[in-house]
């Protein structure tokens, strides 16, 4: 079948044949149908949608483009966890040791920053020496020895995922379900995982927009999953406000170390322990997600995931024992004051998330470094009290242009109120 | 404007602003804007569509792209024909030199064939030495001289058309009114043109499927020409049947002599009067189209639309002394013949012109050459009385085993029954 065909009968609503599909996507990330090729069609895709069964070829081959880890490699039940990204959401580092100390592989193939919101890697990558780039073997030997690993994408597994993101990424063709769907189902797949808990941010500060679309990628993400063999579970989580007290990179590291020695922010602490319940109930490993919450809560008493996250940084490359105990070393800083006294009714996580970007501590494109230290610290967060003058938020950054300008971002973030004010639910109904 | 941002308003059928258009057009056809984005671009203006406004833009911008010349420079009424595509339209070498010997100037840029449909040029190379490239300057200065000149879109005039276009083949984007639009009156505006007359072809043999898409296409190039003063006036006309006797390069050109020299078959005479009757009226060089038909009718009686056909062979270094009188020199050929006797209730264009480009009238890839001598004769057309056993069709190759596929598939073409039949209405509704 010939590129323009597939592309015309996408263009047209047409059901393409799973093989057909197959052979594209595979021609695809060989580079021999090229690029532009690929781009009209994703987006005829983005436009006309994927059905069920297209989103499950498109899957299969974008995990036969490239190597595959057999979950039964790792003797202990492989379990992942996903978020759909959002502003301060660092719970991968603080569910993956919990969840392995309580006796599970766990494989996770992690994600840069992305637009507004953060990425695990790039967090990584605070502590000095971490590595995040593994070939396979390497990735599913460390998996065996400690029980887990988060490294980035190898380029030789689902590369079709790499050819294909890059140019969603440079023509508006991301925000799509079948394709979402396709992209971290191939990636969980490969990397060898049998169980999924999907973490879906709803909110403001969510890459996705709204509770429906939330709904309608956590279903495609379900029943794709089980087209591969891959349990899924989701559960769609408030993202109105920035999770926890740091929206940065070193900061938040440092925020998980205080989570897994049994302090941290409730509510940061609570999504963990959510979070890690359900994979613990998902992957056979406790008989309900309370029973899970429980033992990972027990883990956290133990000491045993605060171990288990030293031993993975130490496993791949890094030197925690450098960076902790962190305090913010940025050479500037700038509180963003309460204009009244009452209560912080709202902290706009999206917008927290774009200031954060442009401190620092995301990426404006491609090619900009990371700053680890540019932060913004959320020192009074939604339902406390707060006195004129005194600061809700505090930015921190090595440029003091940039932290001037992000301060007059951040003072239209914060919403002071007179009632009392409670953030909104944090987990929200479950799907699968 | 960044382009995927020109991208992602079209994906959502947001109107994009003149100036942000114009300038993503221009940075296409300066390859600054890379390919992957001009398709994922195309696609989204196919589905969604462009606003009239967003059409006149980005028909300005393919103009703006190349070099232009002014009507001024012609002293005379600058007047084009372009037709949708057909089978056996080979209109434009009989209208332009009768529409020049009445006084107007035509600066034709005309194009190679295209699926089943001939294309002009393809048929004039039919005539040995003849040249189909020209700068502007010369292609101009032809006109001037001797009244008309019919080439190739030069690679310095309407640059953009070329590079959209060629994406366009390659991604099931050609089929789009407003892009469709925008190439069309683009290049008219370009060459000089101030007026044209617009022959949409309808039925089996058009390029354009249906008559509400082809009374669009007519308003669309009609209102978007008027942006730029080029005056439109369209007629439906139908394409059921090959229009004329012949299918095929050089035995189309030879028609077109035949008609000049006041032969010929009715049908293709007559539209090719009322093609040249309506540009006269429109340029103002008759009172009405039916005056401009009788003007034309004198023009083929005079023999000076002969003459000014053989001199723009020569002008253009053609050798039309050496093409004539042309009798089919193919090397094998093969009669269709009628299964039973009747009457020739239809012939299928479209199968005919498929079966023709098989035989080497046309190309199936875009690098395939073109045998002249490849034709489909059109013995007895729709309407006339046909023996059991007497050839409707006639095929001619050079290659005997093309010829027997090609026979089995014009066989099917033939339609032959038991009443009297004649061939639908040649000329249609007018739009403006």
């Amino acid at each position: 079948v010939r590129a323009q065909d597939v592309i015309a009968a996408k263009r047209d609503g047409m059901e393409i044949a799973a093989g057909d599909l197959r052979a594209f996507v595979l021609a695809v990330a060989r580079r021999e149908v090229p690029d532009y090729q690929a781009t009209a069609f994703l987006m005829a895709a983005y436009l006309r949608g994927l059905s069920r069964a297209e989103t499950v070829a498109l899957t299969g081959a974008m995990i036969d483009s490239g190597a595959r880890i057999d979950p039964a490699d790792f003797s202990r039940p492989a379990v992942d966890k996903h978020s759909t990204g959002g502003v301060g959401d660092k719970t991968s580092l603080v569910v993956a040791p919990l969840v392995a100390a309580c006796g599970a592989a766990v494989p996770m193939m992690a994600g840069r920053g992305l637009g507004f919101t953060g990425g695990t890697l790039d967090k990584l990558e605070a502590v000095p020496g971490t590595r995040v780039r593994f070939s396979p073997d390497e990735f599913r030997d460390q998996v065996r020895r400690i029980g887990l690993a988060i490294a980035g994408q190898s380029s030789e597994m689902v590369p079709a995922d790499g050819t294909l993101y890059a140019l969603r990424d440079v023509t508006a063709t991301v925000d799509s379900i079948p394709l979402i769907t396709a992209s971290i189902v191939a990636k969980k797949v490969a990397e060898g995982a049998r169980f999924l808990v999907l973490d879906v941010k709803i909110g403001r500060g969510a890459l996705m927009d709204g509770i429906d679309r939330g709904r309608a990628l956590a279903r495609s993400i379900v029943e794709v999953g089980s087209a591969f063999g891959l349990t899924v579970r989701a559960l769609l989580t408030d993202m109105d406000a920035p999770l926890g007290r740091w929206v940065g990179n070193a900061a938040e590291v440092a925020e998980c170390f205080e989570i897994l020695d049994g302090g941290g922010d409730a509510r940061l602490r609570e999504l963990c322990l959510v979070l890690a319940g359900e994979m613990l109930a998902l992957a056979g490993l406790a008989t309900s997600p309370e029973a899970g919450m429980r033992a990972a809560e027990r883990e956290i008493a133990s000491g045993r995931g605060r171990s288990l996250l030293e031993a993975m940084f130490v496993a791949q490359g890094g030197r925690p024992a450098e960076f902790l105990p962190w305090t913010p070393t940025a050479a500037h800083r700038a509180p963003i004051a309460a204009a009244a006294a009452g209560v912080v009714v709202a902290i706009d996580a999206r917008a927290v998330g774009e200031a954060a970007v442009f401190l620092g501590a995301g990426r404006e494109t491609a090619g900009d470094a990371i700053d680890p230290e540019a932060s913004v610290e959320i020192v009074r967060p939604v339902g406390t009290s707060v006195q004129t003058g005194e600061p809700v938020l505090v930015a921190y950054a090595s440029d003091p242009a940039r932290l001037a300008a992000a301060s007059a971002r951040l003072a239209g973030a914060v919403r002071v109120g007179d009632g009392p004010a409670a953030p909104p639910p944090l987990v929200g109904e479950g799907i699968a």
